[in-house]
C-alpha cells in the first residue's frame, strides 16, 4: 500500500453502474506526489494521511469483486514510525 | 483511477476478436501527460474529463472479464474539488 | 492498451512450455520510447503500429488463461485520430 | 520481488475489517529508493533487507485471497550474490 | 515480458512456505536497469537474456496460482533481432 493524503473529491453523473454510491476521493501519494482517484471505505476526510492499496485488492475492498474501482483507501494512519537512519541509501 | 483527458479516437480492423465493438478513446493522463488507449463504457467524448481504471478491473468493466482491454473509461468528470493547500507536499 | 511499433522478434529455445507456438515480438512503446516483449495474436509485422495490453488481460487474449505471457499484441491499428489542441497539458 | 529494507511501522485503527491482525511495515525499495507499506508475514524487523511481492500475489501470501494488501513481505534475504561486472549496462 | 539478464543469486532462509524450492535470481532489465528477484521456471544461469514476465502471470508460471512469487524467469532468449531504424522514436 502507499502512504497518501486525501486532498479532495470528485463527483461523477454519468459512470459505471458499480460504481455507484462509491464515495470517491482523490488522494495524493506521499512519495510520487502523484495525485489520483480512489474508493473510500473507511471514511476518510479531506487532510487525513491514508493507506491506499491498488489493482485488484481495491476492487475486493470495495466488496464482492466486481466494482469498477483498481485504488481504495483501505485506512486511516494513526502512527507513522519510520527510522529515517535506516532509510538512507 | 487516475484523471485524465480524452484526447481521440483509435479503429484496428485486424483485432482480437473481443475488441469487436468496443469504443476505443485515446486518452491523456493529466497528472503524467500520458497518453494511451482505453475502452470506453459511459459514452464519453473527445474533449471530456473522466475516470480511467486500469488492469483487470478495466476488463471486467467493459463486461464479462473476457474484453481484451486494460483501461477503460468508467465514469465522466462533473466536479471535481481539491484542497490545493492540502496537497503541499 | 498502449500504442506500440513492432520492431522485432525473440526467439527462445528453453522457455516455459505454455510459450510453445506464441509468436513473440519485440514492441516499442510510443509514448515512453521502453522496448519489450508482446505475445501476438493478430498477426502483426515489424514496422506495424499496434495495441498491446498488459497484465492478466495478456495472458487471456492468448487463449485459456494459462499462457506464460503478461503483454499481447491486440489489434494493428488503422487510424489513430488525436486533437492535439485538446492535448495541451 | 523486488529487495527492500524494512525501515518502520504504521498503525491505522479505523482501516478495512481484513487488514485486522496485519503487521503493517514501512520498507523502502533499494533500487528505487520509494517508501510504501507490506504486510508481513515472515516475522521481519526494522533494519532487515527483505523480499517483497506486489499486487494480487501479496495478497495471497497473506492467506485467502481476501485480505486488502497489495504489497508483502515474503522473505528475508540471508545471502545475496550479484555479479557487478555481469550487470554493466 | 521484459529482456533482463540474470546478475545473481538470492537466498532467503525464513520464507513464506510457498517459496520452498523456489530459485530465486536477481535479474536486471535491459531497459530500465532496474534490478529485481524473479523465480527461475528454465533453468537459467548468471550472464544469461532471459524474458521475465511480472504479475500474476508469474505465479502462474510458477506452477499452481499458489507460489508468493511476482516475476519468473519464463524464456532463456536465443536470438533477439530488432530493426534498429523502425525503432527510431
Amino acid at each position: 500500500m502507499i502512504i497518501a493524503q486525501v486532498i479532495g473529491h470528485v463527483w461523477a453523473t454519468k459512470k459505471e453502474r458499480t460504481l455507484t454510491g462509491v464515495k470517491l476521493m482523490v488522494v495524493k501519494a506521499e512519495e510520487s506526489g502523484e495525485a489520483f482517484v480512489a474508493g473510500d471505505v473507511v471514511g476518510a476526510g479531506v487532510g487525513e494521511q491514508v493507506l491506499v492499496c491498488q489493482g485488484s485488492t481495491a476492487r475486493r475492498a470495495l466488496g464482492g469483486d466486481s466494482v469498477a474501482v483498481d485504488a481504495a483507501i483501505v485506512g486511516i494512519i494513526d502512527t507513522l514510525e519510520v527510522e529515517r537512519a535506516k532509510a538512507k541509501h
